[in-house]
């Protein structure tokens, strides 16, 4: 072995030991968000505190740029995935060495705080409870960023949503947002005529008892892929997905007036969960093996869920295995009534609720919001003023309260900016691949009709999983799409499907 | 500050971050026991070794070393309490130092892995199955047992007790438990003509709703004083507590045709959390802010369970307040009645399920054979027979299978040998703390006759609990009740409980 190699086999080591502790971390905040007691707040931000400190030591440590250096400058001995993994973990690092470890505990500590105030603030809409420790959240996250933007010599935006898609270029990506938000107003317009233009789908009438919905949700996830050997389903506030390949955890939460909610939810995290259980085997515990960013995350959800989940051809086989969970039957539960309510356009309050067409205007939204926050062109105590605004101007509708307007995610509490943009390139990146996918491969959406994922879920794991973070986003999808990230395939889809004759 | 004091202020912040990693060892193995899919088993393990590399890597660390000898060397302006934290940081510095790193992490591999295939072996009583595995586990614990002696110069199983039990002595605890198993046989045979004297106590007919059970059981948890808000109730094979002072969980598991199983495992375990939540705040995690050891961990979940909630005075209260938890009422439901059941003796296979008077029998079993195990004087593949023998010469019972013989419980997989007897230390502990109590007390039995639990916590926590770790076992004994641990209180206790006329 070259003196590189046996850096680069030491580098391995410490990386999976990073990893492992990073998979303990996502333990502690699936059982802060699903199965804690309120009491147990405190203790366990320490706790992930000390292990995020712990984890930033690792990589600080002056052995592990003495590794990388070595395995650098002596790199010809490794293949493809490991030169792509030594590219990773160098990324890994950039982010680690451009924070002081006590910022890095203080950021985790108030965001761990600002959750746990969130949890009981937003149900009162209590946004005056919320401030104080928003504001220290936005304060860190501000000082971090601007470290990373100095580190990195890139935009302070940019240097943050790097954390959650590889490379960012924010100003691509807020030209394709407002690009979006140009082209929403007269394209919402006619959605919206076409729709009055037909009958009004039928609610199917409820309650639907969390038990039933328990067990459709179950289905559902099962038949998407999801083994429950390996994965479990709960409850939260804010649904989410979380763990690692062999021990998947989706959360929802179930409205009893409307099914849909939680099966949407399920739906769309099992997408998420599918993603992380086909990543390379061969690369557990190695940056390389890791999802690649978050918009290929959220393309595998909205895969499943919007470009899969809400066309006609699941419905064929899922409204008579809906109507059977509830032992319900009618008119109100045809495959085609339930694909109505499924691709209903309706502008709202609600980001998760949002349907496909006006769930870019949310994060239009958010973006514009939290790009101000963070240029310190806006200061949290006008943010809810700014929310309200900001929304009339995009969705002409206004929220009566903050729980409905600026408390409802989770993100910003947790200090997660420069996620949000990430949901619409995910949904861009969904159309491309969905399209391809059915060029590729035209027995996918038939097999969809009869309940049977299997064909997607091979081309998914051959072409997205399986890849890992071999490549970077826009390389992933041309070679899988024939193009790099492109919004135009999106808006076709949605032309498709919102503006059909019929 | 003098160098000493800032050696020992290091000291405690470097002790804390341990206490951190600890805690978040505590919740991977409640979320392995509770929650985890069996698909996570393999990365679990992974995770748990590799927290506990890092747990002994702190530890082991030179400057902690020059820390503690620093602090030493200079202890005089240390009050008590912080002159107990330093001794208890050398306890736990030479427990870790004794072993190498490499051994710790296959030592928790090793546990974690036969704690997973005891899951699935035990109801099917394979011992086959998991011999392999307990096989890895013996070898593993001896090794660490050798390594401990060596360091400790004392003997191999005074060197495993001294991890559950500080500063035990292997020969006065097997003096304890032999004198017991001489007492047992003609004590047995009294209590058993005794009972045969009496009406048989009517059996409550069930079955019993797990929902009904769950009910009653959290608010005999509340009752005991465990809230809610800072702590959880859940299901697993082998009931449990674990957890900290503002996050209590505690596990038990419910036996439709029985309810009395799952409360008094409710209650048992109760007793152990308000230890852990009545420990002293102002040494949260310092090695002096931790419950002593297993024997008064034992003796506060006995103190409840056997001593206060199998009295004639709780049953006064109790009895109602079970009757009406299952709509019941009639004959079986009287306070004497239940009193009766509570209370009666009978020689059976399982540990868990035994009375007071056959309970020790069991422990002196497990002594017996994990000792000859520890010293190479009986091997895994021998264990099944040796526990056949061993019961039938003490209870004159013979287990059918494995499942309800050498199977049934989790601690030889877990790797915790050392740890059974204190079991038994612990219920004699419980009956002289329960006799002062009462003594020092008088109120305290009449306000159980209420349901009213406050006077006998607020003893509780100023002569046990708020102590820690300060003073030893024997001291804190002698301190509560006037003497060490003493057998004689025991005996006393069972003779006025099991030989009394009526």
């Amino acid at each position: 072995m070259t003196p590189g190699f046996e850096a680069y086999a030491r580098l391995e080591e410490a990386f999976r030991r990073h990893a492992l502790i990073e998979e303990t971390i996502g333990v502690l905040h699936w059982d802060m968000a699903v199965m804690m007691p309120p009491g147990g707040a405190r203790a366990r931000a320490e706790q992930i505190a000390d292990l995020r400190v712990l984890a930033h030591d690792m990589l600080t440590h002056e052995r592990l740029a003495e590794d990388l250096a070595a395995a650098e400058s002596d790199a010809t001995g490794l293949d493809s995935w490991q030169a792509a993994n030594l590219r990773e973990m160098w990324r890994i690092w950039h982010h680690a060495n451009a924070l002081p470890s006590d910022l890095v505990a203080a950021r985790s500590r108030a965001t761990s705080e600002c959750e746990t105030v969130w949890r009981t603030a937003r149900p009162r809409s209590d946004f005056r409870a919320l401030r104080p420790s928003l504001e220290e959240v936005v304060r860190l996250t501000r000082e971090a960023g601007v470290a990373k933007s100095e580190a990195f010599g890139r935009p302070l935006y940019d240097a943050l949503m790097d954390e959650y898609e590889p490379d960012a270029d924010a100003r691509r990506v807020i030209v394709m947002l407002e690009d979006y938000a140009a082209f929403l107003p007269a394209f919402l317009d006619e959605v919206l005529a076409t729709q009055a233009r037909r009958c009004v789908p039928a609610e199917p009438p409820g309650p639907f008892s969390v038990a039933d919905q328990k067990r459709l949700c179950r289905l559902m996830a099962e038949t998407v892929g999801l083994d429950f050997d390996s994965a479990r389903m709960d409850e939260s506030l804010h649904p989410f997905s979380t763990g690692i390949a062999d021990d998947s955890r989706i959360t929802t939460r179930y409205n009893k007036a409307d099914y849909s909610e939680a099966l949407m939810g399920v739906l769309h995290e099992s997408g998420h969960a599918m993603y992380e259980r086909g990543l390379p085997r061969d690369w557990h515990r190695q940056p390389v093996g890791d999802a690649r960013g978050m918009t290929l995350h959220e393309s595998q959800s909205l895969l499943i869920e919007m470009q899969i989940c809400r066309s006609r051809r699941f419905f064929e086989w899922a409204a008579p295995v809906i109507a059977k969970a509830f032992r319900a039957s009618g008119p109100a539960w045809t495959p085609d009534n339930l694909y109505r309510l499924a691709t209903r356009v309706r502008p709202g309050f609600i980001r998760v609720d949002a349907d496909e067409v006006t769930y870019p205007a949310h994060i239009v939204l958010r973006t514009r919001l939290e790009m101000a926050l963070m240029a310190g062109d806006l200061v949290v105590a006008d943010l809810p003023g700014a929310w309200r605004d900001g929304l009339t101007e995009l969705l002409d509708i206004t929220p009566p309260d903050d729980r409905l307007g600026c408390m409802q995610d989770v993100h910003w509490p947790d200090g997660n900016f420069g996620y949000f943009p990430t949901y619409t390139l995910g949904a861009m990146a969904a159309a491309q691949l969905a399209a391809a996918a059915r060029t590729a491969e035209p027995g996918i959406m038939s097999a969809i009709g009869r309940g049977d994922f299997t064909p997607l879920m091979r081309w998914l794991r051959s072409h997205v999983h399986g890849k890992g973070s071999l490549l970077s986003t826009d390389e992933l999808l041309c070679e899988a799409t024939g193009s790099p990230l492109d919004a135009a395939v999106f808006k076709a889809h949605l032309r498709d499907r919102y503006l059909e004759a019929a």
